[in-house]
């Protein structure tokens, strides 16, 4: 971890940064946006960035759509990014368990929405739960059992808006009864910008809901842990110290890039407030701050 | 914490335990009944207890009925207890917040079931939240602004089987945009008899979900939490050396009557298996164990 305090973006540092950077990794809600709305001179900045030569690649812990929908909402926004510029946690999901071999005859239950379900079946698994359990109701009633499926070998756990106790039954079920039942978490952001005027209970809320009703802990894919980065790495040729972790978290975006040996570059556009960085309880400083990724290019102008 | 090995209650110890006990507090769930049936043997048991001049005590970790609810269950079930004789965590919140006296122009947002709002109501208190909030929906929408009440100076949680994500955002609000509001839990259970055939996710279950998404840790009103025996205690002039703790969960019960120097029980017909009490693990062991409470009456019979 990083113990020198933050400096503030300036026209002074800004060119040793990018020179010394081959890609940016971007964090997307509170970096690239807030919910539905683009933040101010988005697009300029991508746009200068790939002009110079810079490989970019959007890495976000939100786990609600899969990459192509994630492609579909930054072409709705006016910028066009590939699919193979994205990384979800529900794609990290997907490939964790490709990773470790998970058997195709094993189900996946979801508590979680569609973009987990999308990139699960992708990936060629068989996935239950998620939004079409979201209308159902757990029937509290004598001589009567809530069935489960027992070839259920994993439950992943994202946000989910559609969280309800039929799902918290279900997933407990499978992690408590079907032995080996893998718990995997796509992420444990406490909130997040659902939408652009606040913030709103994070897959972090689900994923310790598992946790208190099973009493065990999960396996995390998405930020900070390791495995997303380890995945990117393998994917780009591109050593960690020249690439810079742009976000707007101290506990997922700046920690993943620390862990990783990445540079980093928090934006206060998002969750974390300039006093939450300076506040002396706080133990992640990233190498550079500033208000928002526009400064960059603002910076950057004679 | 008592280190002895639980003895097996038997014929040669149950006279001792029964002649130096004079009050009983039992657990409901899987020691009384399992979700509507109730477990063979109580009533018998009960009445033979009473007609020996014990006390009887009630104390269940189950928030989502107030006293009167569970009054008329025990009448359903064939067993005259009276509201005094029931000690619930719906209670135990009400309760909570009289002791440290809670302003009365403040509200209380209730994550839970109609028990806790009954008692919150009964002891002068304005709740929000509940059951009315089950069917209420987010709507994650664009420069769309989720509204809460500025006046809510404490978010009570317990067992709540239509939790959702308005309630969890509501709740979520409270605590960390509210200036000092409470987060109290009923209590912290993982899983309960909520139906006889099998466990569901208990109190633990939402009451994490909200430590998730907020960061911050509950007050806990229920058992293993002191709070509950001190108002016992006041309740009723009998020490606690008198008193035996009968229950079906080592964490809670247990926990609860060992913590205030009570006698214990551990009955088997609930949550706790013979190999989970041996387990080497295990470090809460009660003074004895037995299958059902109606080995006690059984036990004594010459």
């Amino acid at each position: 971890m990083n113990s020198s305090p933050a400096q503030l973006l300036s026209a002074q540092n800004v060119n040793q940064l990018l020179d010394s950077v081959q890609a940016f990794l971007f964090d997307c809600d509170g970096v690239i946006w807030k919910g539905d709305k683009l933040i101010d001179g988005v697009p300029e900045t991508l746009h200068t960035l790939r002009s110079k030569g810079k490989k970019l690649v959007f890495v976000t812990n939100n786990s609600t759509k899969s990459r192509s929908q994630y492609a579909n909402k930054f072409l709705s926004l006016g910028i066009s990014v590939t699919e193979d510029e994205i990384f979800s946690s529900s794609f990290a999901a997907a490939m964790y368990l490709q990773l470790i071999n998970f058997p195709q005859h094993k189900k996946v239950y979801v508590i979680g929405e569609q973009g987990i379900l999308e990139e699960l079946q992708l990936a060629g698994f068989t996935a239950l739960g998620g939004p079409e359990d979201g209308k159902k109701t757990a029937q509290l009633k004598s001589n009567c059992l809530f069935e489960h499926d027992k070839s259920v070998g994993a439950v992943v756990v994202g946000l989910d808006q559609y969280i309800n106790y039929y799902k918290l039954q279900y997933g407990t079920l499978c992690i408590r009864e079907n032995p080996g039942c893998l718990f995997i978490a796509t992420n444990r952001d406490a909130v997040g910008h659902m939408t652009d005027l606040q913030e709103w209970p994070g897959a972090g809320c689900m994923v310790a809901a598992i946790c208190g009703s099973t009493q065990k802990e999960p396996i995390v894919v998405g930020k900070p842990s390791n495995f997303l980065m380890e995945f990117l790495l393998k994917k780009f040729d591109i050593s960690c110290s020249k690439m810079c972790m742009v976000g707007d978290r101290l506990d997922t975006d700046i920690l993943f890039g620390q862990n990783a040996g990445c540079r980093t570059l928090l934006v206060l556009s998002g969750v974390t407030t300039e006093s939450v960085l300076q506040d002396p309880s706080n133990k992640t400083q990233p190498e550079y701050y500033t208000s928002k990724v526009s400064d960059m290019l603002d910076l950057l102008r004679p």
